[in-house]
C-alpha cells in the first residue's frame, strides 16, 4: 500500500475570543470566512480552492490544535494507518464531518509528540482572486508551512524523510553533530514543514503565503493603520535573497508569519547541507537582512495539543541563551 | 519501466550573430555565460544550478534548435526510448558532451513535428543568486516554458497528458470542439508547455523566468536605457490577476518572454477547462489587463528545426484573421 | 499689487449620471465624498488639506467645466482682477459658497479660451492617509495637473510664464517653430498644467496622482477586478524614466490619467527645451516606454465650458493625421 | 536687500579612507564621481544636474565638515553676510573654486554652531538618469537633508523660519515646553533641514534620496550581497504612511539615510505642530512601523567641524536614557 502527501493544507489554533481572532484575520488581513459553527470558524485565502485553510477554535488560551497534511487520494489514509501501526504509533480516526467541509481524516502523533492531521477530502470553494470584492490591500493567497520547536530533530527528520517521503530544502548541523534547522518539502517550494533544535513539542509560527512581497509591507501599513501596530513582532526581512516575510501575533497570542518566496524547488538536487558557522553578532532569524529579532521572537513558543485529548502537552523546559539559536545563511547552495 | 520528467531544461535557439545575442542575454538581461565553443554559447540565469538553460547556436537564421525536459535519472531515458519506439515515433540519440556540460540525451520528434530532448545528466553550476557581481537590476533566474503553434492541439494533448503524465493548468475549446489553448505541467506552477491551435509546428516563444514582478517593469526600462526599446514587443501586461509579463524580441529574431507567476499547482484540482467565449473587442493575449496585441504579436511565429539534420521544418501556412486567435479569461477556476 | 499661484488645485468635469460617475471615483478608485447638493458631488484624496479636488457637476455630456488655480492669499484674487481687465480678458466674480467649501473665487477665460478659476479659501477637511477604512488598494492623494489642447501654444505660454509666473519643466518646438508641448509648473514637480498643439480649445485629461508607482499596478487590477476593463484607454507606461501613468476613460466618457512621477524640479535650471525629432515608428505619448497609443487617445478630446454661460466652447476641427502629435523623448536635460 | 533659499544642496563629509569611501557610495550605492583632488572627491546623484552634492574629504575621523544651503541667485550672498553681520553671527567667505565647480561661496556658523554655507553658482553636469551605464539597482537621484541635534532648538526654529524664511512640515513640543523634534523646509517636500532636542552640535545624518521606495529594499539586497550588511544600522520602515528610509553607516563611520517620501508640501497650511505624547513602548524614530531602533542610533551622533579653522566642534555631553528621544506619530495633520 502506497500513499502521497501534497502539501500542508490547514491548520487549527486555538482563540480565546473567536469573533476578536476573526477580526484580525478576516477584517484585517483580509482573509474570506467561508463558514462556522459554535466554537469554530473555518477561513480560506483568496486562492484557496478548498473550505478551509485556518481554523479558529474558541479555547482559554492560544496554541496549536493540529496540521493537515492532504494525501492524493482518500485510500492513502489506510496505508498511513498501518505505517503508524507498524511503527508503535498513536493514531486516530475522525470522522467525515467532524470538521466541517472534511471528509475521514487520521490524525497522529509524531515521533517528537506533535498532533498531525492526514486527509483528501475537502469540499470545494471557490477561488476568489481577481473578485474586487475580497481584495483589501493584503492578499493572502492559502497556507504556507508550519515551524515548530522539538529537541528530537534526529528523530523527526527520520520520520519525515525516509517514512513520509519529505524532501529537505536545506538543513543545518551544529558543532555537536545535532540538526539545528531543517526545512522540509512537498511542495515544489522552501517547505511545508520546518523544526527548530529548541525545548518542544511547540509550535514556532505558521505562515500564510502572500502574493507577492510588496503585499508584506502594504500587510505592516493596514495593521498600523487598523491599530494593531504592536502586533507586529518582528521583521520585515529576508531570510535569503529570495524571500520577504514579517512575524505578527494575532489577537489571541498566536505567531503567524507572512511570507513570500521566489524560488521553486523543482530539481532534487537544490537542497543545502551547511555546518552552522560561528555566530555573528547575535544575528537571528533573518541571516540575509534585517533587524535583530527580539527576545520573544527567539524564545516565547505556542504548545501544542494532544491529539488524545486536547490537552496541552507539556513541553521540556526552555533555555534562554541558547547560543545554537543564532543563525547562519541558508542559502541554496549544492 | 518507468520515468518521470521533472521540467522544461532547456531550450536551444539560433542566432545570426552569436556575439550580438550574447550581448542581449547576458549584457541586457543579465545573463550569466557558463561556457562556449565554437558555434555555440551556455547560459543560465541566475539561481540555475546546472550548466545552461539556453543555448546560443550559430545559425542562418533565427528559430528553435530543441526544448530540452529533465527526468528524474538517466535510467530514464532507455523507458522513454522504448515508448516512442513503440509508437513509432522518431528518436535519436546524443552522446554525452555533443551539448557542453550534459549527459547522454534522447531527441524525439512529438507528434506535431516539435523537437523534443529528453535528459538528465547536467554538470553543476555555482547558484549566483546574492553574489552582488551578477546584479543588474533584472534578476532572470531560470527558464521557465516554451510555447508552440500547431494544428494539431488533440494529439499534443493526448502525447504529453497519457504518455508522458503531464497535468494540465487549464484548456480552452473552441466553437468546433478544437482544443485553441493548452497549458501543460510537470512542475508546480502554470506550465512548462503551451500550445496555440494556430499553424505549425513553429515556436510562440520560449519564457525566461525573471524574480518578482518589479524586475519586468525594470526590464522595459532596462532595455530603454540600452537603446532597445524597439525590442519590446508587446506589454506589460497580465494573462491572470496572478501573472506579470512582457514579449521581446532579441536581437536575432526569436521571441523571448520575461514571466513571473505568483501561483504554485500544488492540488490535482487547481486547474481549468474552458469553452472559448464570444471574441471581445479583438483583446488578445493579456485576458486580465493590457494593451491590445500587436499584429506580429498574433501571426509571426518561429521555425522549428528537424531533429534529423537541423534543417526547419515546413509549416502548414499561416491563415491571417482567424478569429480564434482572440482570447478569453483563463483564471483558476475548478 | 502682486500675487502668487500656488499650483492646480481642483477641476470641475461634468457627469452625465452622477451616482454612477461616484461609483468610479469614489467605490473604485477609492476618493472620497466630502459633501453633496442637488446637482454636484465634491470629492477628495486621501491626502487632500482641503474640502474638495474634484467636482462631479450634472450635465448631458462630458467635458470640462473649469480647473481651479489655488492663490496664496485671498487679496491675491484683487490683483488678479485688475491684472485681467488691463489685458482685456473676460473675468466673472464667482461668490463665496458657489462652490460647497470655497470662498470667493475668480473665473477668466484664458487667451485660448479655457475656463480657469482663481481660489484662495477652501474649508479644511480631515487628511486621511493611515486611515484604514479609507484604504481600497489605490491610493489616490490628490489632483496633479490638467492637460489642454489648443493650436495658440504660444499665446498660452505667453501668458501662463510672463502674466502668471508659472515656470516651465520642458517644452518642444516643431520644424515650423510651432511649441508642439509644454509643461508648466507653479509647484515643484513637473507640471501644472500641460499643453498640446492640437485642435481646440479642448481638455485631453486632467491626472489624478496616486501614492506610488505599484499603485497604477493595482489601479489596473481592481478596475479590471471591477468589470472596469475597458475604462483602461491606454497604458500603463512611462513617459520618462521617472514617471509611472495609465489613462483612463471615466463612466462619463472624461479622459483621467493616474500618475505618479518621481522628479522634483527645485532648481530652476532643472528644465528643458527641444526641438522636435524626426518620428520614429509612430510611438506616441509614452516616449519612455509603452505600447503605441490607440485612435481615440490621440484623436478623441473634451469639450470645456465657457465661463459666461457654461455652453460648450467649439473648437477648431480636428485633424486626424497629423505628424506633430509622434513624440520624442522629453527627458530633463539642461 | 533679499534673498531666496532654494533647498539642502550639498554636504561635505570627513572620510578616513577616501577611496573606501568612494567605493561605498559609487560602487555600492551607484553615486557618480563628477572630479577628484588630492584630498577630496566629488560625487553626484544619477539625477542631480550639478558638479557635486556629496564631498568626501580627506580627515582622521568621520565627521560633518558642511553643509550647504543653495540661494537663487550669487547676489544673495551679500544680502545674506549683511544680515549674519548685523546678527553678530561669524561669517567666511568661500572664493570661487575654493571647492570644485562651485562658485563664490559664504560660509556662517548658525546659533547653535553648525557650519552652513550659501552657494548659488556650480558648474553643470550631465543627468544620467536614464542611461543604462548608470543603473546598478539603487537609484541616487540627489541629496534630500541633514539632521542634526542641539540642545538649542528654539535659537535654531527662530532662526531659520523668521531670519532665513524656511517652513515648517511638522514640529514636536514636549511636556517642558522645548521644541523635540522640528523639521524644516525650503523645497515643496517633508525637509530641508531636522533638528532634534539632543546634546550638541551634532549631526544626526544626512539623507540621500532614492528613486522609489522599492529601491530601498534593493539597497538592503546589493549592500548584502557585497559583504557590508553589518552597514545596515537600522531599518527598514516608515515614519510616516507616505515615507521609506533605511540608516546605514558609510565604511568611514558617518550616517547616511536612503530615503524617499511621496508627499508635496504644496499648500503652505500642510503642516503639524504635536505635543510630544506619553512614550509608548520605547518605539523610537519609525512612528508608523518598523523595528526599535538600536542604542547606537539614538546616542551616537557625529560631530561637526569649525568654519574657522575646520577643528571638531566640542559637543554637550551626551545623555543616556534621555526619554524624550522616544518618538510620537508626526503625521501630517492641520
Amino acid at each position: 500500500m502506497s500513499f502521497s502527501i501534497l502539501h500542508t493544507g490547514h491548520v487549527e489554533i486555538r482563540a480565546v475570543d473567536l469573533e476578536r481572532a476573526r477580526g484580525f484575520y478576516v477584517d484585517v488581513l483580509g482573509m474570506v470566512e467561508t463558514e462556522r459553527e459554535p466554537g469554530r470558524i473555518y477561513l480560506r485565502g483568496i486562492d484557496d480552492p478548498f473550505h478551509h485553510c485556518l481554523t479558529l477554535r474558541k479555547a482559554n488560551s492560544p496554541g496549536l490544535g493540529h496540521y493537515g497534511l492532504r494525501v492524493s487520494s482518500s485510500g492513502d489514509l489506510d496505508a498511513l494507518e498501518e505505517l503508524h501501526k507498524k511503527k508503535g504509533i498513536l493514531t486516530r480516526k475522525i470522522p467525515a464531518g467532524h470538521e466541517k467541509g472534511q471528509g475521514e481524516a487520521l490524525r497522529v502523533e509524531d515521533p517528537a509528540g506533535f498532533p498531525v492531521e492526514f486527509y483528501h477530502d475537502m469540499d470545494r470553494a471557490d477561488i476568489l482572486v481577481g473578485k474586487a470584492a475580497y481584495r483589501q490591500g493584503i492578499e493572502i493567497t492559502r497556507i504556507d508551512h508550519v515551524t515548530n520547536c522539538t529537541p528530537e530533530t534526529k528523530k523527526e527528520f527520520d520520520y519525515y524523510t525516509s517514512a513520509l517521503g519529505f524532501a529537505f530544502s536545506s538543513y543545518r548541523i551544529n558543532d555537536k553533530g545535532v540538526i539545528d534547522r531543517m526545512f522540509l518539502r512537498r511542495k515544489e517550494n522552501t517547505h511545508d514543514l520546518g523544526f527548530q533544535n529548541q525545548p518542544g513539542p511547540r509550535n514556532r509560527h505558521f505562515a500564510l503565503w502572500v502574493k507577492d512581497w510588496p503585499s508584506i509591507i502594504r500587510a505592516c501599513d493596514t495593521l498600523t493603520m487598523s491599530g494593531l501596530k504592536d502586533k507586529i513582532e518582528y521583521g520585515p526581512g529576508r531570510h535569503t535573497p529570495f524571500d520577504f516575510a514579517v512575524y505578527l501575533h494575532d489577537t489571541e497570542g498566536n505567531r503567524v508569519e507572512l511570507y513570500h518566496d521566489e524560488r521553486m524547488f523543482i530539481d532534487p538536487e537544490y537542497s543545502v547541507v551547511q555546518r552552522a558557522q560561528a555566530n555573528v553578532g547575535g544575528q537571528v532569524s533573518f541571516p540575509f537582512w534585517g533587524m535583530p529579532a527580539p527576545e520573544s521572537y527567539i524564545y516565547d513558543q505556542l504548545p501544542v495539543e494532544s491529539i488524545i485529548d486536547g490537552s496541552l502537552k507539556p513541553s521540556t523546559p526552555e533555555i534562554r541563551g541558547d547560543s545554537s539559536l543564532t543563525e547562519s545563511s541558508l542559502l541554496p547552495r549544492m
